[in-house]
């Protein structure tokens, strides 16, 4: 034998037998080396989360940034004409505690989202516009409204019967996860702007129907309370926004913890053992007991482990890509739908932008007008396809039968596209591919040894939103607590 | 504004400012900076035939490996007895022509695979084994094999309807990809042992039949020549094997490439633009013309990439998932099962070792009998889950009803999970997950500027195959000649 068994099988033996807190010649090389109880990969609200849990419980944590700010993939930036925009996640939704909790330790402050007026709603099938009242007291006079209704019931009465904390035990699981989502429309929805409303749910994945099973989908419509839950804006998931933007929480969390966090170290290596783990970036080597690994599924998967992760855990992330989203931010000097009636809110998703909604600041901030629309998955990828100007020009114009001639000239024009965020790759979260949440069970957050998982994508609620992110976060803290 | 829309959008305009060939403080930092016409990353077959032509062509070359060997998923161990085991690949197939020419290049020899016997066959509802004829002249005999004919029949009609240079065209790949191999199963073939068979299919996939889509299945069945070479030994997918082991052949080829090839050297980051490339790993960073990336392509997107690839490339690796298969060596004194009329060939997908195959070595090298088992799958995830103890006995306990009590007591027995080895990370190879096929098309590899893709998966000629891998670093080698 010319090799060792041990190195090619990877199993427990070879686990007990790494030599965990020792330095290899590669640690040696980095100019420095430090310890810690905890080290937290990653500072967006899952990293920070834990990070601030394990600090206020007098443990030494150490928070290794890719990026050089913190937030991962909430983003607000100043605006010139005053107030703020938000390019990545914004809302504050109803039953998101552990967000609103936060947001009142941070001493941070919240808005009513703004909804003055109708909500502009055309089918697939429909030649124009028709105005929905924010109540939806006349949402049944729009044509084909009831067959709309009563597919969203049906795709309601499978999401009731999911267990967010654990999908994968419904009696159909398995066959739901070898389901797309694409063809439980084809053979249960057959009225077009039903089925196209449909495919709205899936935006929460910001997945094409044929990628994500039904068991996924379920399972995230579910955990965030269901589809009324996750659609509305009022006693919902969009209710409230953050004053300052939702960076500002993180920031002052940020403040807090202060040289904790150390900025521009993406993570190449984690080396691990029952006794501990060594955590490598481009310039050190830090040792601790555990690790909370917070960042995206699939890029928790490209750090190098020594030894390998066990099969399920080393396969998963490989099962759990990131969703595509274009998130337009449009700024104009007043919010001039207002003055038609209109609420800012819009669906077509026969269109390019499927979705619009007023992200204007309130007033005393400035007197701007915000209007942030939504590019979704294959339609996302295909407008990328284009030059920027076209694309830029193409959007605008998909919105021009909704807000006028006035959209096409805003003052100020962002899109963010996630997917080409290195330390993201795609918004608004991942999703686990058709049969992975089946197959795969709790693999998406159980611990291995030292190594604790992190980040939305792993919250049993509320995942992909900020308030799932923080949950995961406490999550993980807590079960370093009762590790020690 | 307080960002660079520049940074934000990662568009053309960033990668046309990116200061490739330029020294960043990271690669400053770094102990030594080369040049060369071409990196290759990855020195599996795909990377080192990319080398080897652009050696052979005159330019400069340079291979990075992540591992202390070449070989990639092919990896040869010498056994004490002499003879030699094949943990990854093993066969050279009919049709395979870019790995027989490779072989006779290097000077390498080849013999037919040992096929001395009666296959054992037992259906998921039959009580015992069947001995079918190596001509296959009896296998209509066996209970309900007209069922399992039909359901391959009904398979292979669509599969003959499949471009493999672009499945994508196919008029149904929209559905084709969002409709699962499970779901397909379900709905088109009731009888039992037809589907247990055919689930046989996505063993070319290692995959389990809610995680693939027909779509891929059929492009990967289609790309290798259809089911029945596939399946088969002389004139198939299974016919020949080579003498030293299937390693050998990159053996001799590094040899030839000598110091171009530079091991532990895993490939942290890629910085690009139209005018190059400069290649980091933890101790040193390379400039060159192109690369050309040769690893599976989970860890082609695990790579940093300095600005990000292009939305489409970024998404496409998060969904292109290794397969889970455990290759079982069993070494006996020798290949008792002979005596009995059996080749050693075996079929029990109702087992947890649903194949067996003969991989004796020719007699002059070795008296020793060699049994290689295949564990697919979820199975296989779920043995993994054991103690390797657990696991070795009753992997052994499943093969008893085929060969008696001998097979209990190897003489040496190994199993080889390529999931857990952390330069592989699955195999045979990768699978797009549905709706990739369709959605991503010809992304799966076109060349990005001065980056080339390559690896078996990428291939459309025996993908998941040595050959496929060897096609495809010839493939990257051509596009770079072309562009100069």
């Amino acid at each position: 034998m010319k090799v060792s068994r041990r190195a090619l099988l990877g199993g427990a033996a070879a686990v007990a037998s790494a030599s965990v807190l020792t330095r290899s010649p590669r640690a040696q090389a980095q100019s420095k080396s430090t310890r810690a109880d905890v080290v937290v990969v990653g500072a967006g609200y899952a990293g920070l989360a834990a990070a601030w849990q394990l600090h206020k419980a007098g443990l030494k944590v150490v928070v290794l940034e890719a990026r050089d700010r913190v937030g991962g993939r909430v983003w607000s930036i100043d605006l010139k004409g005053g107030g703020w925009l938000d390019l990545g996640g914004q809302w504050l939704g109803a039953t998101q505690d552990r967000f609103a909790a936060l947001i009142q330790e941070m001493g941070c402050q919240t808005y009513p989202t703004p909804n003055f007026g109708d909500t502009l709603y055309r089918g697939v099938t429909s030649s124009g516009y028709y105005r929905v009242k924010a109540d939806g007291s006349n949402w049944e006079s729009v044509p084909g409204s009831d067959l709309i209704d009563e597919a969203d019931e049906k795709l309601s009465a499978m999401v009731d019967q999911i267990d967010p904390k654990a999908p994968w035990q419904h009696p159909q699981a398995a066959i739901w996860d070898g389901l797309t989502f694409g063809q439980w429309l084809d053979q249960n929805v057959p009225d077009a702007n039903a089925r196209r409303f449909l495919i709205a749910s899936v935006s929460y994945a910001c997945a094409s129907p044929q990628e994500i099973s039904m068991l996924q989908l379920l399972f995230i419509i579910r955990a965030c309370g269901g589809l009324a839950m996750l659609d509305g804006f009022e006693g919902a998931a969009q209710q409230d926004r953050i004053i300052g933007g939702a960076q500002v929480v993180a920031k002052r969390l940020a403040e807090r913890l202060g040289s904790r966090i150390q900025f521009n170290q993406p993570v190449r290596k984690i080396r691990w053992s029952d006794r501990g783990v060594t955590v490598f970036t481009d310039q050190q080597a830090i040792a601790a007991q555990s690790v909370v690994i917070a960042v995206p599924p699939t890029l928790a998967g490209s750090i190098e482990y020594e030894p390998s992760l066990p099969t399920d855990r080393a396969q998963i992330t490989q099962r759990w890509p990131q969703g595509c989203v274009i998130k337009v931010g449009m700024v104009f000097e007043e919010p001039f739908w207002r003055k038609d009636g209109l609420s800012g809110a819009s669906i077509d998703y026969g269109s390019l932008v499927g979705e619009t909604a007023d992200s204007s600041t309130p007033p005393e901030y400035s007197k701007q007008g915000i209007l942030t629309g939504f590019v979704y998955a294959e339609t996302a990828r295909q407008v990328l396809r284009l030059s920027a100007s076209d694309r830029r020009q193409q959007l605008l114009a998909s919105l021009q039968g909704r807000f006028g001639d006035r959209i096409l000239k805003p003052v100020f024009y962002q899109e963010m596209n996630w997917a080409m965020q290195p330390w993201t790759k795609g918004c608004y979260a991942g999703y686990l591919a058709p049969g992975a949440t089946y197959l795969f069970k709790s693999a998406v957050r159980d611990p291995i040894g030292p190594l604790h998982w992190a980040g939305t994508e792993t919250a049993s609620q509320w995942p992909t939103f900020i308030d799932g992110a923080i949950r995961s976060g406490e999550r993980a803290a807590q079960a370093i607590f009762s590790q020690r």
